[in-house]
């Protein structure tokens, strides 16, 4: 069962015992792009008590330098080495965990975000933001050459994705030996400004049906993401929370990974998931109404 | 246990039983644009025994009627009539199924041959080759009306498949209440003249995905597909044979309605799959070759 917090014991305590606290963004922090009230001031709180503060987002279509504008823009304080998103995620996988050799590439299903991310570990790949591969022509194997150097594709949310590109991948992941597939995160959905549309998930899902085999995913839920942060920063994850809005990615993610975890309802899901009568088997531990919930401990002093 | 064809009488028994036989046709009349040896001969010899010759295919990018193009190009005799195809079934499950009212119409994603069939059945679509969908440019909701007649939304393969199509078609899944989720058919890959390429299936799995909602297949091994050629053509199941190189859509069709069912090897299947040591569960009756293994019966006579 979830402990409903709402006296201010309950979030000074919460305080008190957690030092380093993870934020999932979207649905948390923002929402589109509208900040959700209170959250500088929480934040502020957080930063002036030491606290270390991590955002951890799925987004793969920014690298985090550019998703540090977005903070910038909503006037929320953040630095880039306290972001961790999945695109990075993926091309810390590729370069630390597959430790892909310099002489293979990567075929990209992804945006500029992606290509930055692999750009920064050295990882040389096609596809992408290329407009060759940017197009509705129609795509024949007659015409293709297959680069015996693509060692893995990896997929992230990407807008221009069309018919050559997942060819191109589909060739990769069946005609080269052990070529890796990667997705940077598998959200079914992605909150748009004005509404919801085709995740990531979407994206790699053409490949997932016609290989009939199923990517390595290093966005939350997945532990990946989780080992980026323990390879840059030091924290214990048992005075650790992670806050987020989405059960099956930040809760599972923060389960996962051994931390305390927090929901808010400020983003996709609502009260009745957890405490209605088909309630999800994930629990968290905490559950708020909206991070700015936090401000009370300043207010109560 | 499925029997091996090998003697002339083997073959004979099989045109002595069977009044009407249904053909797949990529993997058994043809492989990409190259006609199997012996067809044609086999064909006439069934013509001029008074057979019923039915093709059944999951193609769902050409019409029946520029389907029977490609007959006419590699010379094989066929009738428009004799031509069922995976868009045609669509349609006819829309006009006649679903019994679409004249006031609702279908989005689209698919191209030239599945817009046809829905103009004969007349229904009204929107989306597939309207140049306006057919783009890269980024989709955003700010600029998107949504249009409260789409009632269903049909997938086929779709070479121009872009983020565009996949989002609109999601808002209509998501937002019009009761919209009908079709699919064309659901094969995961499509056997282009130079090798594989992604199929209808994983155009609409980023759909299927995002929506964790399975479409409505009209394909094989749907028995929608049966269910057109038994509102067009008179024929006794127990005196029908089915003849395909897929398990999983043509054998599995075939048995579904209550048709035997010959296996040829000319196409995605091997032996190896219904002999070797970890068979597949769909059995088909008989297994030849080649479909041109037929004229044996001529020859022995």
């Amino acid at each position: 069962m979830s402990v409903r917090l709402s006296s201010p014991d309950d979030y000074s305590k919460l305080l008190d015992d957690y030092d380093t606290w993870m934020f999932d963004c979207d649905g948390v922090l923002w929402r589109g792009d509208h900040l959700i009230e209170g959250v500088v001031e929480v934040l502020d709180i957080l930063r002036s008590r030491k606290k270390k503060v991590i955002f951890v987002t799925n987004n793969a279509t920014k690298s985090r330098k550019s998703y540090k504008g977005k903070f910038d823009q909503l006037g929320v304080e953040a630095h880039v080495d306290e972001i961790y998103g999945s695109a990075y995620a993926s091309a810390v996988y590729l370069s630390s965990v597959i430790k892909l050799p310099k002489s293979k590439k990567v075929y990209v299903i992804g945006m500029g975000g992606l290509e930055e991310e692999l750009r920064e570990e050295g990882i040389a790949f096609t596809g992408g933001t290329d407009p060759a591969d940017n197009t509705l022509e129609p795509f024949t194997l007659a015409n293709f050459t297959l680069d015996p150097d693509i060692a893995a594709v990896v997929c992230g949310l990407d807008t221009g994705v069309n018919y050559t590109k997942l060819s191109k991948a589909f060739q990769y992941l069946t005609r080269n030996s052990g070529c890796h597939f990667i997705a940077t995160n598998e959200d079914s959905t992605y909150p748009s400004a004005n509404g919801l549309l085709p995740g990531a998930g979407a994206i790699s899902a053409p490949l997932r049906y016609a290989l009939g085999r199923d990517p390595v995913c290093t966005g939350k839920p997945a532990s990946t993401m989780l080992d980026c942060v323990k390879a840059k920063v030091n924290f214990d994850p048992k005075r650790t929370i992670m806050i987020g809005d989405r059960l099956n990615t930040d809760i599972l993610f923060g389960q996962n990974g051994g931390l305390a975890t927090l929901l808010v309802l400020t983003g996709i899901t609502q009260e009745a998931e957890i405490t209605g009568p088909n309630p999800s088997p994930i629990v968290p531990d905490f559950v708020t109404e909206t991070l700015g919930d936090l401000r009370i401990v300043e207010r109560g002093q």
